[in-house]
């Protein structure tokens, strides 16, 4: 990981705690709360952001919120994809997985809490945005479709209801495309909105986050049997029922795969110049996941 | 029920089914969305918004997307509400309980799904909207306190893990002000809102919608020992193991209480003159559950 992504990592850990710190839970959800907060999570989402930002020359700290509540999300999604009754996972960001702390009925309302605090920093980031040529109901409406009936929400249906044997390339992508690709995008394009972006740059980025999106999606899919537990700190061997680019393409297959799609996503870059070397340098890491 | 609630009631139903519609999901989560928009509420909540908004004379329609947005977000916390982890249900709306149907995974996630895209209409009511004293922020952040820590979610979580034998009167107006007093006052401050009402008469509409939710909830608590499961289309008796006003205060106690509140309510809408009318009607619904 390059400087550049550790720096704006941090302020995006900083800034959660400080929202975690202003919260006022009741005493029964106070500690899965905090839990849910301070999990080291990777911040690839918050720090997309946070880079599509910087190369429209808005400072992180305009869009924080913002970057913030893409984590808030994904945090949620995890939460609820460790249930029993999806992937019945033990072990997620290095702890016990939230339900195996603090019973079910925590973990579900904590996820709902997070998602439901997510769309209200939205909403204030949107508000403190100077000049705005995306309204809050475009910002807000691009993250609730990535999460939904057709984002993550519809991908993981998808994912845990369907067989394994029978998947083909099409549907996995149509799988990773919504559980991974849909936040991911959202995670760009809510940067691009907030940072005044007009409507042909955004297209770029919208390609752009989408290829590393789905090349991050593989290098997950390729540490799931390279990796183990205690490295990625959730559990590994996961995906064994499930179908995955590895198992279609092999380990070298796939890594060939995810870095086609990141030099993929470099390349929308292009007319951009200097200006994107944050979204760059972003990609970078997802690349040298798996090197 | 009087003929204003009937047809308000069936706008929002009208709307919900449209919305549903208009949904795509994938085939796991289509049947449980469909049902989910279907399932026969009361859509007091609903009803709320758009009372107030007639107050104001503004017309149903232009709020209709925000009271579907409250009756959804009102609809994803009872799917929660019925899950194994929590009180357990069978039954709710005259049908089988959602996961009983269709699975935990795919009941948690039409409920996250409906969550998500209530924010999103909100916004789209918002956007819509002329004049606007009150900003977007403004009324999505009301709705995620009503729905968040020290919200529906919060209250759940304090019902779930007090020891009904030590509750005192205080500690369950703590839980039915979260439960159920957070959701309608929101209902009726974002139809305040969204038809452009000043602060002072804001406040005394969140004084009526605070009284009556809780006339509200107590109606609820004393149908759960004098009514049937046939007749509430839910679980009965489930409050056995909890502290409710009935229990507090006897039946009858509790119908007085109810009563008062609804005159309480009532009271606060004096200097409105007729323009309150759709709102009496509407509490006059919720006084006649139990006479």
């Amino acid at each position: 990981m390059n400087d550049y992504f550790l720096s704006r990592r941090a302020l995006i850990d900083e800034h959660l705690k400080a929202l975690a710190g202003r919260a006022v839970p009741p005493r029964p959800l106070a500690p899965a709360l905090q839990q849910a907060f301070a999990s080291p999570g990777k911040r690839v989402r918050g720090v997309l952001t946070i880079a599509v930002a910087e190369s429209q020359k808005v400072k992180p700290d305009r869009v924080l919120d913002a970057a913030a509540a893409m984590e808030m999300i994904h945090a949620s999604s995890l939460i609820l994809d460790d249930l029993p009754s999806m992937d019945d996972a033990t072990l997620r960001r290095g702890g016990p997985a939230l339900h195996r702390q603090f019973g079910q009925d925590i973990a579900i309302l904590t996820s709902v809490g997070l998602l439901s605090q997510a769309y209200g920093l939205l909403a204030c980031n949107h508000a403190l945005t100077r000049p705005r040529r995306w309204s809050a109901q475009q910002v807000i409406q691009r993250v609730v479709d990535a999460v939904g009936w057709d984002g993550t929400v519809g991908g993981q249906a998808v994912d845990l209801h369907s067989d394994a044997a029978k998947l083909d390339f099409q549907t996995l992508e149509f799988i990773h495309s919504r559980k991974t690709g849909a936040l991911f995008v959202a995670a760009a394009v809510v940067g691009a909105m907030l940072s005044n972006m007009n409507e042909a740059a955004l297209c770029r980025i919208e390609v752009f986050a989408k290829n590393l999106g789905l090349a991050f999606q593989i290098t997950d899919d390729i540490l799931d049997v390279t990796s183990d537990s205690a490295t990625l700190g959730k559990d590994v061997g996961k995906d064994e029922q499930k179908l995955t680019f590895v198992k279609l393409a092999g380990v070298d297959g796939a890594r060939r795969l995810s870095g086609e799609l990141v030099e993929t996503s470099l390349a929308a870059l292009s007319s951009f110049g200097a200006a994107a070397d944050p979204l760059r340098a972003l990609a970078t890491v997802v690349r040298d996941r798996v090197r």
